[in-house]
């Protein structure tokens, strides 16, 4: 997504940036391929749903594939702006452990959910790519594991394997992509509040 | 899934009953579908994988998205089997909890990855199918709840939601699906010690 973005950021539309119309996009197709299935989904209905000829949209991609990769990457630079990006700085990395998991809930509960599902979706992208979204996913273990690593070495981790406890959190965490609802009872903030709760007594001492 | 192979449960092939074929089939499928995505996935890779005709695996299913409906039924049963039918006895909640997390973390762990990998993939399937889909998973998690509501009422569950927990619960032992390697450093039971620890830490009151 990079490369295209850069190349097209001269050019506006009555949107914003094109990097915005893309990202808007990105939202739109994948509520539409999580209602609909990846199969059934065409790119006229996509075009439609975002207000675009379907030239229009294959302005923006080469088709549904390459809108599913378009979509994981946008999913993995939401991860790494809301939640890597606001929490390296954190120095108590007890405080990070909570602040992490706060922010990425948040993230998944206000709209990210379709888009954190589809971030599942790797397999359905030719190797290359796939490669290319295993490591960018890697980053965000790499950072959560860091964290539970700092915890351990203070002796402040529950006796876990800080490689799987970090893949649990994250399991928990896009798990609210599938269950909650924006029109339900508990707001974004409650719900980071439960999970981050759960996990933070399954992972620290007390 | 279960009125079909009730109607040709009486036919035999070499393998064994056609339910045992059926099973056989989902699972290579489902094998396949989660490495080469749904989409391009098609009915002769599946044919060739289970050592079929094309016209010989249509005798156990009408194509693609029945196949798919098939593979979440099976993963159903499989849970319904493994897990609720050998719980479901145990008198004491706690004990009950850490059963249902060992026995669904094997299950999950032993080959059944793509299987429940799949089981989330209900969006693409009809309407009517998916409230039926629905509808059995429910039976799993209330189950799981009711465990929960049983360890509240005898003040053994942490300060949580029994709804959300379940959630929670269900979402860590699925995501063992996503990378667990069976040909990897733990075994099943050691995956099963690690998640059941920390769940419990996060459900339990000390």
């Amino acid at each position: 997504m990079a490369t295209q973005t850069t190349k097209r950021s001269s050019k506006k539309d009555h949107n914003g940036t094109a990097e915005d119309r893309t990202a808007e996009i990105c939202r739109t197709a994948a509520q539409i391929i999580c209602e609909k299935g990846f199969d059934a989904t065409s790119m006229n209905d996509i075009a439609v749903a975002v207000n675009l000829t379907k030239a229009g949209l294959y302005y923006y991609t080469t088709g549904k594939q390459d809108l599913l990769y378009r979509i994981i990457n946008y999913a993995m630079s939401l991860v790494e702006k809301n939640v890597i990006e606001r929490c390296s700085d954190i120095q108590n990395p007890k405080e990070r452990l909570d602040q992490i998991i706060r922010n990425h809930v948040v993230l998944v509960a206000e709209g990210g959910g379709p888009i954190a599902i589809l971030s599942d979706e790797v397999n359905c992208l030719p190797k290359a790519q796939r490669r290319e979204v295993i490591r960018r996913k890697r980053g965000y273990l790499e950072f959560v594991r860091q964290t539970l690593r700092d915890l351990e070495s203070e002796g402040l981790l529950q006796d876990l394997d800080p490689d799987i406890a970090s893949l649990n959190l994250f399991a928990t965490v896009l798990g609210v992509a599938r269950w909650y609802r924006q029109d339900g009872a508990m707001s974004s903030q409650e719900v980071a509040d439960e999970i981050a709760k759960f996990l933070c007594d399954g992972l620290l001492r007390e």
